[in-house]
């Protein structure tokens, strides 16, 4: 069969996600869901797509969506296009701008997934670090790049804002300055976004969709995953000019939303008031988790995301994850040339970061 | 924004599928789907699922799906990949084996959706044309092909069986010879094999499934959209052996299946009493169709499938298209370059046919 596959796919390792065990026994603090179930709105969703039944084909543009999260945007409709995921987003995206031998930007350390997507194109990814304060450097805007990709057009870039492992966010203006510069499309991921603080949190102060205004290079991706409490229903979406969407739509499956999904993110996103509650509660346990690791001796950098990431002066970060699994409780070890290896746990509920600090604290004594 | 999205997308006109008037004023005939509410099972699958909760992410391999369709094809579950439909299945398919510069083989008049696949590889696609009795020429397993792709390897073949939108039906004794004689993977799609009549009903004398076990070139693709009622669902797989599925496992999206519609399509193909008697409807009104519509005086290919090809001696089809929709019947419109235009009439329930047949009566009268 090797002779059939594509060399590039043959070559590939295969992304791994984060371990996913479905029997329900481990305090999951890996993969940065959300602790507590999605909003009650979600069940009359459910209820309507049943009673109608799901043997005609969905809406192939899912508008039911886009109205719904456009009003809560501040965007046209037009403006968005719906995902299985922002995985999905972000596969449309890679595809619809970066081909063979080309190449597509992203900051390390950083969401690895990115890597892959251009594996899978047959293009190369040129990394570049973040500087010591968690900003983006020169070199991330730069109309060409060093070697080894000196002769590769850069055709697109992503940064995700927060950044995952590190929690990190780059402020807004400067983020406008950054989308001037760039040579290519942006692709800001804002998975995180619903997490960070201001002290006057709106719409536009933590977030970059008001930049998809002043420039057709900006693309914000979302998911349901985190701050609806939805990972396990696929759905993502972007924001970009209009002309921008058109192009997408020609790469994306014809139906790539179910109707469940639909009407569930729909009736999701339409439920500001469990979002504003839902996160005042991460946001305080984020608190307590960044403090206990403290206490614990640990580095944990600040986070605007609802994860924190932790390394610690003496102990190994693999064998805390190990120690801690072998006690069911997940969290994610992981490790970048060039930054080290450290522990991303996500916040769970107050007494599951209770229960990780206490184990821990046994761990580190 | 052209200039950074990559030519062939560009370039492209996009797949556009069949109407989705989501209103429910129409009588739907357009996109095969089935005309009955999909089995009781679902609902106690969907409350199962709400239960537990969709914040945490779902299996990223669809395991429950995977056992329980391995058992009712008499497969093991490692053979079997879950999709987010079967176009993400088809998807898949495309970019794992087609690179740039390649070529994908296809029948026609076939399933348009194949060429826009090659397209968004940067590839281009080989229509091989049917012969007048429905099968395979040569041409269709040459290892080398004709100008203008004379240059191009080909990398992957796809075949619909039945087909689309003729209803023909390769036997599976002459689907044997064919794998063996092909210079590349070929995918059989089997959207339609449960509509197949045989004297002998069975897995095995009606699909290919059990080529797979012969022949590592051998993938079989399925979705649930079609003889299980679930269009709205999004959910497909296809068959193969375990090493090719570990390639394909490389380029999927790592969560391509929500938690919702893995245990819906585990729920609907464990009803197998469901699939049965469906199927008897279907085909008993199949018949009639097929009838009702010589006797107007339209030219109708036996079909194996849940849809029919028509064609009438006088009657522009673009005009009746055009006549049925201002009724509210919706029948798809189609045209094929060297085979000519037709109605692509979806087999409804009785009640629906006899409408259709009763306007179409005074159309062609």
């Amino acid at each position: 069969m090797e002779q059939f596959v594509r060399s590039e796919i043959a070559a590939m390792a295969g992304y791994i996600p984060g371990e996913q065990p479905q029997d329900g026994e481990y305090i999951k603090l890996n993969t940065n869901e959300n602790p507590y179930p999605a909003s009650d709105a979600i069940r009359a969703a459910v209820d309507a797509v049943l009673s109608r039944g799901l043997q005609k084909y969905p809406d192939a543009m899912g508008w039911a969506f886009r109205r719904q999260a456009g009003k809560v945007l501040g965007v046209p409709p037009e403006w968005i296009l719906c995902g299985n995921g922002s995985d999905d987003i972000l596969t449309i995206l890679t595809r619809t701008f970066v081909g063979p031998n080309e190449l597509l930007r992203l900051p390390t350390p950083s969401y690895i997934l990115y890597r892959s997507l251009a594996e899978l194109q047959g293009a190369a990814a040129e990394e570049v670090a973040f500087t010591s304060d968690w900003r983006l450097p020169p070199a991330f805007y730069a109309p060409r790049t060093a070697a080894p990709h000196a002769d590769r057009p850069v055709k697109l870039a992503f940064l995700p804002n927060p950044n995952s492992p590190t929690g990190t966010f780059v402020p807004v203006a400067e983020m406008a300055e950054l989308v001037e510069r760039m040579p290519c499309p942006l692709v800001i991921d804002e998975a995180y976004a619903d997490f960070v603080e201001s002290p006057a949190h709106t719409a536009t102060a933590t977030n970059c969709i008001g930049l998809v205004k002043h420039s057709e290079k900006v693309i914000v991706s979302r998911t349901l995953s985190k701050s609806y409490a939805l990972a396990g229903l696929r759905f993502g979406f972007c924001v970009a000019q209009p002309h921008v969407i058109e192009q997408l739509i020609k790469v994306k499956d014809s139906y790539n939303c179910d109707a469940l999904s639909i009407a569930i993110a729909t009736a999701a996103i339409g439920d500001q008031a469990w979002l504003v509650e839902n996160r005042r509660k991460i946001l305080a346990t984020r608190q307590k988790l960044t403090d206990g690791m403290r206490r614990l001796g640990f580095q944990v950098i600040d986070s605007q995301a609802n994860f924190t990431w932790n390394t610690h002066p003496t102990t190994s970060a693999k064998t805390l994850y190990e120690q801690l699994k072998a006690r069911k409780i997940l969290v994610r070890y992981m490790k970048y040339a060039g930054f080290g290896e450290g522990l991303r746990i996500s916040v769970g509920t107050d007494a599951q970061i209770e229960r990780l600090l206490d184990e821990m604290s046994k761990l580190v004594a």
